[in-house]
């Protein structure tokens, strides 16, 4: 799998407002996926949680997390990325609103729970489909 | 997050031929997430695989995966699934025949590569949007 900076094309599709999957690990090494809103931001990527998900704690214990962005109009077009997530408050819902208008347009609804951001840097990447590289074909 | 077996309408949901992400862990403790296709099988959930997929590797050692199937219309609606999977050849392409035609009506068309399934047992599971079930507000 290759190692960052991505390539032009495949910035240009994380920038979209793709859906996606985050996968964390709890401490019994269980992995744990959901459907994740996601915003790409110059190589690193913005991810926002409530601070009631359990998903807080297992980043804390393990801050690896892998993402999977889908084209949403042909999905067999995906790329996963692999890295470690630094959690930050996010006090003023600013993070949440930014991640929140890049995909409705508009502001987070929800203003009366506490949210927290998780940075992702990424380590590793592979593209499939229409944004397959070359040296994944048994990934 | 509740137990299986799950509710009708999540099973009615999980049979159609969704876009789908697979979380497995790898043996430094990193989660690895790609997109897949998977059948639903009352109540199981098959996938299958290249015999080359390093994915197989990290199966044998932690059998542990976690699958969240989007709703292909909006995904705001998704189900996840978390569990553990048991490995199976696939010699005659039994297996990935049925997934292909699942979701193309068709065969799978490279038959000169072993294929590998994973026949997932569920062990918890979660829905979101118009599937929602109660006790994931903090999930």
């Amino acid at each position: 799998m290759p190692k960052p900076p991505v390539p032009p094309e495949i910035s240009e599709f994380l920038a979209k407002p793709n859906p996606a999957v985050i996968a964390t690990v709890r401490p019994d090494g269980q992995p744990v996926s959901v459907a994740t809103w996601y915003v790409w931001d110059n190589g690193r990527i913005l991810v926002n949680m409530d601070e009631g998900r359990k998903r807080l704690g297992y980043l804390r214990a393990n801050p690896r997390v892998s993402l999977t962005v889908l084209d949403g109009d042909d999905w067999y077009t995906h790329v996963s990325l692999q890295g470690h997530a630094e959690l930050r408050d996010d006090p003023d819902l600013t993070d949440i609103d930014r991640i929140s208008r890049h995909y409705t347009g508009q502001a987070y609804p929800k203003r009366d729970r506490k949210r927290v951001s998780a940075w992702i840097t990424v380590e590793r990447w592979h593209g499939w489909g229409k944004l397959e590289n070359t040296d994944v074909a048994h990934a």
